[in-house]
């Protein structure tokens, strides 16, 4: 199938799943979490298949390890469409509704997006999860997968179709380019007519792939430089535990932090007791100059170089600077956040007002640690992607973020003067 | 000035911007209209250059209209500045705040999206306009104006950067890129790194240019091939209001009518009652196959083109179309619509809940003319554009619609399990 008839079918199939009702929606869900588990045989075959061909070719442990399903696996994504079939369903939600002084009706209503194109790596995962998400706000989407996931993929969107097509729904409400040439992410990028919204889930050089190539709004994000201010007034023992889960938690993940930034005042205090707390869980530090006066003779800790507090670690590295104040914390972060999660631990309601005023990334944090950005743990129930451009949404993505709206009208007759 | 140099001092204007209170930057507001009015003269001279050039090369008689300044239009400037100045402030506004089972507050707090790019044409007053949506919203904004209104926008920005300093605002905060080269829009288009928004204000041309040429996100709209159903069971003499109005009132805007359809029950009755009414108002026709045969003999009415009913008529055209039924009336919009403004006239409560559900125009109509997808008649106080696309806003975008939120998540000592 080409590139632009998959474009049509995705198209045709959109405009049914819009009106497809909440409860038929939801039955779907289940439908395809009980086939999972009926044909999770079929499944690992094809998975195993993926993971022989990864073995061979010398994929390293940890993407070998992502790729590979399980029935403990499987059965996890079976709970996780289960979980969004119980989800409230944003298509058709009424907001802003108003009658104007002319006696006009007048709301917004929301409505799926249309057909969304998704670009991912190696999880299979994946493929279920965005599937679940778009088949439950009424969008049809397009899956690009890794090319180590090609068996695994075909399997698992073979048995998403069948769970459509049993329910009444269009197969083509989920397609899979069923194809390893790169060539086929081009094509996809470049279907405006017919695809409303690009999402890549990778890396950055992805990302900035996919903005160069596509005139389809993208979604980038997951690009995390995440920063923590530990104020003067800090509760020093409260902040070596959050800036401790920040760091070792899941080193690497985008809301891991990257630098932590200690004021002066408490430097001397605070810097030694940090690494004291955190080097024995495996963190090695990067401190610039003015931080190493007060970490002298420490073997744990490095000079940080000219690139290091521009740098993602997504590893148990963690960068030290020490700032003057406020405003010296907030203008570091201005130069070398991503916007993507940045907190302040202080006891000052008014240095927490203005880190909150003044530090405009997609999630700002007083006293807490950054690891929350995230679509379960902001109580989203779900999420597909963690923006960090400035329209549409910011920060994690859920169901209404995979909604638009349109404004109804309602008159008797109603003309302009 | 580089536009690269531009970018950067935007950008460092709209974090100071960011920060301004709402009271400071309504009395810019008023200090802009008075400085406007105070002004007015220099306003003047500067436009009857502009104006002097443009009858020279042979400017058309509207093109001339709308670029032609006067004591009453820089009034009705300064005026509009004023209600800008009195509408409610959206930045920092708060919404679907919550306090999450494990104690973290978290809400969603709305902030200005940052720079917006606005290429507009001929009309000098849309450099006040934007400048005043842009300050109100705390955003900066670079303007590129038409080579027709050098001289006049050159004198209004003046004005407006002058009105900025003496309000303690920065003058960087509205910018305006001084020269006819267009070359300068394609550099603007590509300043990624500084600018978060495009906003065109033209034909269907430039708003194409700006999507093709530059990877910011681009509001694309104002293009309206618009549609009114007439159903079996609609009030016929209100439906000729209705139609006269969205047709007649002003025909040369994107939410003028552009086709009607009409049900086959009445169209017999309907269709010359329909031209009836509209010829004398000089209303010409484009009759579909299957309209003819209730209107022949009629020298108002031509058989319409292959590309008629893909054609925004912006003139004081209509296109007729007879419908077997409101499936029928759903398929053609769906086919034909720029998903503008669209809409059923109907006595049928099933009949309009249909139209509402499964017609996906940015403005959906029951019993009322397309006329009034327009910020000011929907209450929206103001607007920036009329976007067709699908992400961020759709239909008329207001103050709100030029802002994006960040999450504030606000815990004591908070890590994540």
């Amino acid at each position: 199938m080409s590139m632009i008839e998959m474009g049509q079918r995705a198209r045709t199939a959109a405009r049914q799943l819009a009106r497809a009702k909440t409860d038929q929606k939801d039955a779907t869900l289940v439908a395809l979490a009980d086939r999972l588990a009926a044909d999770r045989a079929a499944i690992l075959i094809a998975n195993a298949q993926d993971v022989a061909v990864a073995q061979a070719s010398g994929l390293s442990p940890a993407m070998l390890d992502r790729l590979t399903l399980n029935e403990a696996r499987i059965a996890g994504m079976a709970t996780d469409l289960r979980n969004v079939s119980t989800l409230s369903d944003p298509v058709g939600e009424i907001f802003e509704a108003s009658t104007l002084p002319n006696g006009l009706a007048i709301h917004k209503q929301r409505v799926p997006i249309g057909v969304l194109g998704v670009i991912y790596e190696a999880r299979p995962n994946v493929t279920l999860d965005v599937a679940g998400l778009a088949l439950k706000t009424g969008n049809a989407v397009i899956l690009r997968g890794g090319s180590e996931t090609l068996n695994s993929n075909r399997a698992l969107v073979a048995v998403i179709q069948q769970a459509l097509q049993e329910s009444g729904l269009p197969a083509a409400a989920v397609q899979f380019i069923d194809d390893a040439d790169r060539a086929r992410v081009t094509e996809l990028l470049q279907l405006d007519q017919y695809v409303d919204m690009i999402i890549p889930r990778g890396g950055a050089g992805l990302h900035q792939f996919c903005r160069e190539q596509s005139h389809i709004p993208v979604i980038t994000g997951g690009i995390g430089i995440c920063h923590l201010f530990v104020d003067a007034s800090a509760d020093l023992g409260s902040a070596v535990k959050v800036i401790y889960n920040a760091k070792v938690q899941r080193p690497t993940v985008c809301n891991a932090l990257d630098t932590a930034l200690v004021h002066r005042a408490i430097a001397a205090e605070f810097l030694p007791r940090l690494v004291d707390q955190l080097a024995p869980a495996g963190v090695t530090f990067r401190a610039d100059v003015s931080a190493q006066p007060f970490l002298t003779n420490d073997m744990r800790v490095s000079p940080a170089g000219p690139d290091d507090f521009d740098t993602e670690w997504l590893s148990l590295v963690l960068g030290l600077k020490v700032v003057e104040n406020l405003d010296e914390a907030i203008a570091h972060i201005a130069a070398h956040s991503t916007a993507h999660s940045d907190g302040i631990l202080t006891r000052a309601d008014a240095h927490s007002a203005r880190f909150i005023a003044e530090v405009d990334s997609a999630a700002v944090y007083v006293n807490a640690s950054t690891r929350f950005t995230d679509g379960s743990q902001f109580g989203l129930g779900a999420e597909v992607a963690i923006s960090t451009q400035r329209l549409h949404a910011r920060g994690p993505m859920g169901l209404r973020e995979l909604t638009t709206y349109k404004w109804v009208v309602i008159g008797a007759g109603h003309v302009r003067p």
